[in-house]
């Protein structure tokens, strides 16, 4: 026996969760009192879509998140966080108190809402794969793990509402397999959809001279990237990643040749993945941006796409056929390729082998980055915030055992900030180094103060290129500039940090020089750029939108 | 012949409509290229949320507010704003912009978007009380003045989504009746009903010897303040007004006796109420909150409750009757009353008549309102944020000319900070006077900046209690502790400002006397209380509720 609100908190410890983020709020505070006595720590946040963001980088951390807010107020404010991690395939619980159970079926009028009980629930079942609102202790238990087996199954979000009356309410602890196979939940597999899916793409493999392998992000979230390394081994083929799924193979691995996002690529994995005779795309999203807003070429007479539901071979899909499944077919019957005939180069080559500082010189958006592979240290977790700042990351090459997260696809700003906190906080070992340009800054600022109260010690870039530059290229007007702050200075108003201002190759080496060696607190630096300095990426993605 | 937006705009400015908020997003850019071409300002803000919230108190000021947001990241963002804003009917119309048309048709996966291009319409419909998605050019036009007129008519948000092919497409202005009522749109009335209602209540009324009226936000949403005047000047009757519905009658007013919030009002205004023989409420939103967590004591008995579609007298309903209607009739057959009968104290004769500042003496909260009293000058926008700011400022008496705003009865924190910055731009001559607590300025701080931005000049009592302190009250644990931040330093990192912080009495007086005179820019003054010296209404509140 143990009680509701317990049974929720013991199921997501025993999964991994050691943290919830949360803003707290009175239909929440009985459910927070509780998880304060169990082992998960509770963050709280300064606001709601910030806890939400951050439970998101959590997840994609850890493989499992949850977020902890008061009903209406707090959960209609995280809808935006909730539709990001949908939209990306995050395994997020959202968590949210609720009134005693008994208001349902009155008129009143309580705070925080509109009368109407069953809103946030019908707008969270629009958003998540599993939506409940706990009514009967006895089948609390039940409901919450097939909530959780649908999280890890699906990796998007679900939803638990727990009524005041309920969070202390005794539940029995299930027995059986429902919750030993929680962990091992995985999509489905037709094995004879299997078997023919597998024949056909090797078929089509074995008679390219040029084949490539196009990786995406649900080998990060289905866990698949140790059978991509044996794919790899078992082939020769090259590896190019998408924006999304960016990181999910060592990009220091010497089949690895770069990011191919469309036009914004290098031209050398642009050119690499377009004249291949056959492209393995495996697990990846195939959205407008991850395609470099459609200037991608992936011929579809060409292409084997398989995600992590089904395979599609040109016009023809095999389904239901689990990704995982799909790939130990091919290692079994794949067979390697000389490396002299495949024609690549490794991206590791691509980059300059060393860089030096001129100190006179003003800061460009190129010099920045190109010093920044420099700077990058193995076992980090690389954060961009969507604009010109994830574009610009495309060119910097991930070191050993890092992490890219961003919001490749969805493109939310100011997911950054509030990212990186939970990234922090889900993996203690590694320093996490954000890329963010002042708009998107703006959006989520005062999280900040959350990392610096918890003394993580991020590196924050914050590019100031006064305003949104990425939007300046697409169209320009006046609602394009923001009010310049002067974001050096914000980190001391938050609490202990350490942060400066550079505008200079020179400023910059002496700010990097004393970041690195700043390892108690938050070091945040602000990079002064011309207002339409932008990437090389956003630049060559720019031409090859305006020649459509 | 005009476009659909030009349209759209035209609309809204002849409605009063000068200022829109908004992001800029790629979805709505060419919106906003046409809004920046009409004669209303766009004001961009620091986030999506924060742009509803000052939507909303403009609409609360003007009669009519807007919000301009990209699609998804944008929409999804402001959610919580929405449903604040149909929580405590208030005219919104939240305009999205969107993708093309022929994406719905298709299965892309386009950033900020899920892929399902119904979503931000299915969840708006919940939440609005007209949502459309405009599809066909010729039929544009209509569907705008119909939301718009649902908008005027339930004094509640609406939702228009424009895909981007539709923005410049041509289309005709209406003729007719339908453009010309859309001002006029109110609640409708069956005459018969109205007669018996309005009979019913006057016998009740003359039979009663200390009748006394409650008024509610509903004077304001329909602009029936003056009526509300003329009820008064005939009957003599003393008036008090709810949380949510104060300032909708001059609190300088000799019959107004004060705010009613069950046991959080001041004694003698519960005493008069509840020991009242006939309650005549009227326009009133019955939440938990305006009813002091139901504290207040309404014996159903001696109520008579109307508001803006339905008369209640009892148990029984008189339905469909507007406010409107039902006040002219009770005008016209209702006699005054000798008012030494009434037995009622004017509010303004409670406040001590001055305040003697003790300057070494900390200041607590008790003492910091009561100054407040007699700093207040005519005419300014009060705001006060939920939490312990707003409960303290029903001890607030307005001066003449002063409009009170707050979400009473939604209660998100958070609200006032974007809420000066559109009550600030719908009436330049009124300075607002902003409350706000710590915990409630952490949620929305950015958008001080834009207040900055725009050179307003209102005045921040920022209310630095050390964390969560109307939680605090409810129920204490870690997570009401929050970052301290050095609130009084924000500003100058946000631009042009003065600021500074006060921890007695004398540092109070030379604080705001250089507000005061401080007209140019932004005064913010950061008030330092200790973490449980809350308001005196706050404690009587605890109090009765403890008791129940």
């Amino acid at each position: 026996m143990t009680t509701v609100s317990e049974y929720l908190f013991h199921r997501l410890h025993s999964l991994g969760v050691q943290h919830i983020f949360g803003v707290p709020g009175d239909y929440v505070l009985d459910l927070m009192d509780v998880l304060t006595q169990t082992p998960i720590n509770l963050i709280c946040n300064c606001n709601e879509l910030n806890a939400g963001y951050a439970a998101d980088a959590y997840a994609r951390v850890k493989g499992l998140g949850a977020v902890c807010i008061t009903y209406g107020v707090g959960g209609f404010s995280l809808v935006n966080a909730v539709v990001g991690a949908y939209a990306e395939r995050v395994p997020l619980v959202v968590i949210s108190g609720a009134p005693n159970s008994s208001v349902k079926k009155t008129n009143l009028l309580l705070h925080h809402t509109t009368g109407d009980y069953n809103l946030q629930l019908s707008i969270m079942e629009k958003i998540t794969v599993a939506a409940v609102s706990l009514t009967i202790a006895s089948q609390a238990a039940n409901q919450i793990d097939q909530a959780l087996a649908a999280c890890l199954h699906y990796k998007r979000p679900v939803y638990i509402e727990i009524p005041l009356d309920l969070v202390h309410q005794p539940c029995h602890v299930p027995q059986g397999k429902l919750y030993s196979s929680l962990k091992l939940t995985t999509p489905e597999t037709l094995p004879e959809a299997l078997e023919e899916a597998v024949e056909e793409a090797v078929e089509l493999l074995n008679k390219a001279h040029l084949p490539v392998i196009l990786a995406g992000v649900e080998f990060h979230r289905f866990n698949l990237e140790k059978q991509l390394l044996q794919l790899l081994a078992t082939t020769g083929y090259p590896v190019a990643t998408t924006m999304l799924g960016k990181s999910c193979i060592s990009e220091m691995h010497p089949q690895f040749i770069g990011n191919y996002v469309g036009a914004l690529s290098r031209d050398n994995v642009r050119q690499r993945i377009e004249t291949a005779d056959c492209v393995l795309c495996l697990g990846a999203i195939m959205s407008d941006m991850n395609l470099g807003i459609y200037t991608a070429d992936l011929n579809a007479h060409k292409l084997i796409n398989a995600n992590s539901e089904k395979v599609k071979i040109k016009h023809h899909f095999y389904q239901p056929v689990y990704l995982g499944d799909f790939i130990d077919g091919l290692i079994n019957k794949l067979h390697k390729k000389d490396a002299q005939t495949l024609d690549f180069t490794p991206a590791a080559d691509v980059i300059a082998t060393s860089f030096t500082p001129q100190p006179e010189n003003k800061l460009t958006n190129g010099r920045f980055y190109e010093r920044i592979n420099h700077f990058l240290e193995d076992a980090c977790i690389v954060i961009s915030d969507t604009g010109d700042a994830i574009i610009s990351t495309m060119d910097l090459l991930m070191p050993e055992e890092t992490d890219f997260i961003g919001q490749a696809f969805y493109l939310s700003i100011g997911y950054s900030i509030p990212a990186c906190l939970g990234a922090a906080m889900a993996d203690r070992d590694r320093r996490p180094i954000i890329f963010v340009g002042d708009g998107a800054f703006q959006m989520t600022a005062q999280e900040l103060s959350t990392i610096i109260r918890h003394r993580l010690n991020p590196i924050i870039f914050l590019i100031n290129n006064d305003g949104y530059t990425i939007e300046r290229v697409i169209k320009d007007g006046l609602y394009n500039d923001i009010q310049p702050w002067k974001y050096h200075q914000i980190p001391q108003i938050f609490g202990e940090s350490w942060s400066c201002e550079v505008s200079t190759e020179g400023e910059l080496e002496i700010a990097l020089a004393q970041a690195k060696v700043n390892t108690e607190c938050v070091s945040l630096i602000e990079i002064h750029l011309d207002r339409f300095d932008c990437s090389p990426g956003l630049m060559r993605l720019g031409e090859a939108m305006s020649k459509k």
